[in-house]
């Protein structure tokens, strides 16, 4: 059985302004491919409704998950909820259980939350709450869109909830081979290999060091035997 | 008259299957914010080119530039160049100029031209090239789509190539207000103001620090009267 795929929409108009650079990416793709679901495209779209909308309805059509990071805190540009809400069709409101998670963080509990912390609590409905042991403030799961925090201490503790409920399949293997040539001397016999191994992923990225290029080829696979048999080819053009 | 407006597409496996931190995209936001142009929309996609071609016509057609990163070397992988030329449904091949700035860089010259470097010289129809001081092969510009590659050092001389030749619009003003309160205390106040000034976008980023969260306010406008004004109502929710 093919591993279960997936999206993630970065959401906040800090990382496409440059002013924020992301690292939600980097950290959720790392776990996803240890989990064997296969991050296939990830979109970064700023603080705007409709954007998020239609890429959450185009993302969610096509692929087993989505992932959303960013515009779910107290305000008004914190979006994201709302958006996920208008994408399903579904209503969106405070929720008894978020609101009494959310209250649980202040030192005054319920009395501490104003109008803007219990927008915290708006929930659509039918989603499914996840944990965030840091700041409380839950994310949810609605259907296959799982949607989180854009801080990233934040986000990571919600991948750590999330990620147990989800099924994985078989986790990506991968070898590395480091070849002190340059890319344009291996790339005919590294097309061969290539060709002989449809189930192996080869993948070549050049890294200059000392101002000269050397290159690291990366093989990933899900099956070891021919992973194993490919690298060993690999091996053969370092020497 | 509004900036012009762009998208990045970033390609490669190693992106996604979380091998590799993508450093492009904050590089190049960085650079289009102080240039004002609009970046709207990043994609991050795998070595298919199915899906390539189509982010690529999606993108060109939405927006008035596309910067994509990745794809452009010697070997199998790099296969972004035939699909800009089949995005744009024009032929492909080595082209002279390029042929001979790739040459330069090789101690024998156009000897060490071999069949997978002179890949690096294949241009679709009508391109103009993007030059490259660090490894010599170009990038290149197909109508709005500008090509370059993904290793950060040889992107990042690309885009200092590319930049100057495109016309920007205003450049974006900053300005930052740290406030020592949690989010949910100012949401409310921060909502009216920026109710008040629709030139003005206003962010709000919490962060943790010492265990506590504060948050960053971040103002955006091409408009320095305004952008003040709102500077100065947001600094008087921090007292």
């Amino acid at each position: 059985m093919p591993n279960p795929t997936a999206a993630m929409l970065v959401i906040g108009d800090e990382i496409l302004s440059g002013r924020t650079r992301d690292s939600n990416m980097y950290h959720l793709a790392g776990k996803l491919a240890a989990k064997g679901i296969d991050l296939r495209e990830v979109r970064m779209v700023p603080d705007v409704a409709d954007t998020i909308v239609s890429a959450l309805n185009e993302l969610r059509a096509a692929y087993d998950h989505v992932f959303t990071s960013g515009g779910i805190g107290p305000t008004h540009d914190d979006i994201t909820a709302d958006c996920v809400a208008r994408a399903f069709g579904v209503g969106i409101d405070v929720r008894a259980d978020a609101r009494a998670i959310l209250a649980s963080h202040y030192p005054g509990g319920a009395a501490d939350l104003n109008p803007a912390r219990l927008r915290m609590a708006r929930i659509p409905d039918g989603a499914v709450l996840i944990e965030n042991p840091v700041s409380k403030a839950p994310g949810f799961s609605m259907d296959n869109v799982h949607v989180m925090a854009g801080v990233p201490s934040v986000f990571e503790v919600m991948v750590e909830s999330l990620l147990p409920t989800l099924t994985g399949g078989a986790p990506l293997l991968t070898e590395n081979v480091r070849i002190d040539r340059g890319e344009g001397d291996i790339a005919g016999p590294l097309a061969e290999i290539d060709a002989r191994f449809p189930q192996v992923a080869i993948g070549s990225y050049p890294v200059q060091r000392d101002g000269r290029f050397l290159v690291n080829i990366v093989l990933r696979s899900a099956d070891r035997a021919a992973l194993d048999a490919a690298t060993n080819d690999v091996r053969a053009l370092a020497e």
